[in-house]
């Protein structure tokens, strides 16, 4: 029932999470992000039954965020890379990132490092058009067609 | 058990997770930040039974994101408010809106506006320190304290 309604909400991040489906695949991703494609190595990476691991790569395969891709013939073995979709839901995992750091760890216990130089770096959500930050209090959302969920009566007022 | 093990995982990713509890916790969230705060108007944006979407305000209050503020006396009233930490978590959403209006929905069937300039806004994360978009693949995690989790280890390789 969940899945049917929010697949059908015109609002994008109802249907983002309808996509993504569980919080065990944001886990996935985020190890996908650090560069992991081996069954065993999310495996070991998110400590998740074998089922419920094979049921969730599964899942992101046939949402288009993960693709499988052999990586021996013999016996035949695939690993799961990021497609584009895959990798541009990244900055999500990025942001949830910085938030985490900044309210659920001690002081200086996580950072996010840029591999080619070297140092930390500090997500923020700009506008591309203007460069200036985002203020979400001050965002309204926009649908260019009616429906019944509030956020697009919202935007129709 | 999901609980347990995700609470006490060096990654703020998972700690994130864990902290926020479920989807519609998002969806309450996105509600949220468009100025919502009473039960009913929750309800109505959301469209979850009432048990459950109680139960979910309630935990987004324990968890410090939302607090519970008086509106009326007779008969007494609360409203559900942000606190800094929930605006804060803003961001994630706004990312997540973004990604969903890129990959799940006809073009232009969704934008982002700013109410005060009346225009669009297109979310894209930078650093804070260089104003350099942020590249999600050349991240690393470093964590400053040892653990079991696989994204630690690689920090301290």
């Amino acid at each position: 029932m969940r899945r049917t309604r929010l697949a059908d909400a015109p609002c994008p991040i109802a249907r983002s999470l309808d996509e993504v489906g569980e919080w065990w695949s944001l886990l996935i991703l985020r190890d996908a992000m650090r560069g992991v494609t081996r069954f065993d190595e999310f495996q070991r990476g998110i400590g998740l039954a074998t089922n419920m691991l094979s049921r969730r790569l599964q899942a992101l395969v046939e949402a288009g965020l993960l693709e499988r891709l052999p990586y021996q013939d013999r016996p035949p073995r695939h690993g799961y890379h990021l497609t584009d979709k895959g990798r541009d839901f990244l900055p999500v995992l990025v942001a949830m990132a910085g938030w985490g750091r900044r309210w659920l760890l001690p002081d200086g216990a996580f950072e996010l490092i840029d591999r080619e130089t070297g140092r930390a770096v500090d997500p923020v959500l700009v506008d591309r058009n203007t460069g200036e930050p985002i203020r979400p209090d001050r965002l309204r959302a926009a649908m260019a067609f009616p429906s019944q969920d509030a956020t697009a009566k919202d935007a129709m007022e």
